[in-house]
């Protein structure tokens, strides 16, 4: 840090096992991901290339070395996964993960209907080439999973390998762990930690006000994502209580706060 | 493509006539433009400096030859063009298409009242210079054109010698073709398609809500544009079916999809 | 300018006094102030580093360098200065202002409670040392400051040598001087500019709705501020009557307009 204040709360350190930022990287070029990591890659433990943009993306391999050098692990979004399910090409995307060198996969079914045994099988043959995250919750506005689900499907997809469990919001943060209207569904992340520890599910928090509401009820080493890339410094400041949102979140009544 | 999928509609290929992306360049600077065409000149035909940027954008000639150098072609918004006719400055306008060596020129009246005539006029004399962009629709949220002129219009503009007509929406997408909310006015948008063929219109569609209607309706090939130039990478996903949106519109019943 | 429109109002040139154009940088990266400096120099006045992003941006010497290189003035976010208030660190803070080179510094009450007489205090120790911007809101959007107490804010901190007040409304427009939904507080700023002359305040006025109506009511040379890096260029065509928005605006009669 640049310079000395109290109460600030401990963060984890590089390479974290929770405190977690993870960040969506929706077709950055090369030296736009340069600029990025040059800011925050203390900061950033995993970068998503959302969805499936790494199909378009021009010099992939380049841009993937990028981050290598960074020592920032990078995975291809759930959406690519289901791409290659539905077409019935498994097969070519665990080859794709050994061509491009990831050392992360997500195994999600946000946009397909997945049986809960058939998620969990391509979990474990994921488990053995590399480390999976697994996404829980649907894009579909629509779908409403209960939360009793959400915790039987995060319990059996744990069981079967996955290290972390993510919930879904989209990039816009408007449908899983989301109302439309961006509000949290409070009830349902209350449920579910109940049931599952903190540490092992990545929440995705795109908007601002998702990120406070997150950082003030597990503290500063929440995990976090779908985070963009302009805003992991922004982020770091909230959850060290350096934002007005979570100003007075760590200071334990110093002084006199709004 | 990175790697091979099936089931992945056919797109258009540079020059494209039909297909295009236009992105809108509000300020960009040289660097970052090169930074955007590094990633997305493949899915780019065409750039408009917006509205009247190009009047204060510094190393403007510069900037151009950045473009130029990667064969994608720039306009200048149409309200740049309204700012000198509504000066009595056309002739100058003229004389600036021909200083910074473009092919390309927008004409529009979405913040000035001008006749048909006159605006078909515009169209003429310019015609026989460059290639005209024509735009139809207000700036103004409160002025709405009704659909059969909507139609008039378009068709009147096209015969002037306009390659393509542009469906106004702003930078916000929240005119023009849109409610202010930014919901489409769909049945505008269908009563204009049923007299002039899609291939002649250029959507602007600045909202991802917008470009996946788009494309549910017209197919891979639609034409949009004021894409703002970090969406290019993702409307190109959209446009192939590879982002939850559109995930299930090209795969004709394959497996089961939400 | 690159080239010559009739009926541009007359710009303030820099070093300005009024006129001014505040940027907020949230955690740009050092290439990323370049970019935005190669661009927008000519139309920046002030450069906020957000809130306490100082506190974990990487470079911040060599970041605050390029600043300087360019000419263009860098202070700290009010939130660092209450960050150290509230923690009894106020020597603290003014040693970093030195450390750093810092020529402004800014003097807020967004998140602390802090009476009139302490705040006016720091305003006068602080003066002797740089130039200071003083900020009168909260951040807390359910605590209305009615217009009086506004007023007689601002005539205090004047009188203890603020250069000039900002007017609250954090990085998203929603606070202070406009309601949740971003439309302004009219009533508010009429009445204050019956007392303070408009000068001497800088109007935070993140979206472009706001910067259009400060134009509108105050002028080409209204200074505003929170602007993001990309709405520099922008926001100075909307100074000029050159976006659809404030087209007519200085135009006097000139034509048709709608």
């Amino acid at each position: 840090m640049n310079y000395t204040l109290s109460h600030i709360p401990e963060r984890t350190l590089k390479p974290r096992q929770h405190g977690l930022t993870m960040v969506m990287d929706k077709g950055l070029s090369i030296r736009q991901v340069e600029d990025f990591l040059s800011n925050s890659t203390d900061y950033v433990d995993l970068v998503k290339l959302g969805w499936a943009t790494s199909f378009v993306t021009p010099n992939l391999k380049e841009k993937l070395k990028v981050y290598k050098d960074a020592g920032v692990p990078v995975y291809f979004g759930g959406t690519l996964f289901e791409a290659f399910v539905i077409r019935n090409q498994f097969d070519d995307y665990r080859r794709l993960l050994d061509t491009y060198d990831l050392q992360y996969a997500e195994v999600s079914d946000g946009s397909i209907e997945m049986n809960q045994d058939d998620k969990c099988e391509y979990i474990r043959q994921l488990t053995g080439q590399v480390t999976v995250l697994s996404e829980v919750g649907s894009k579909d506005e629509a779908k409403i999973i209960p939360p009793y689900k959400w915790i039987q499907l995060m319990k059996a997809e744990l069981e079967a390998g996955a290290w972390k469990i993510i919930g879904e919001a989209r990039e816009g943060g408007t449908v899983g762990l989301f109302r439309a209207s961006g509000e949290v569904r409070q009830g349902l992340v209350e449920e579910i930690l109940t049931q599952i520890p903190s540490e092992k599910i990545i929440w995705e928090a795109p908007q601002k006000e998702q990120q406070v509401w997150f950082v003030k009820l597990l503290g500063a080493n929440v995990n976090l994502g779908n985070i963009s890339p302009a805003e992991a410094i922004p982020l770091e400041t909230i959850r060290l209580g350096l934002r007005g949102d979570t100003f007075s979140h760590f200071l334990n009544g110093l002084g006199s706060i709004h």
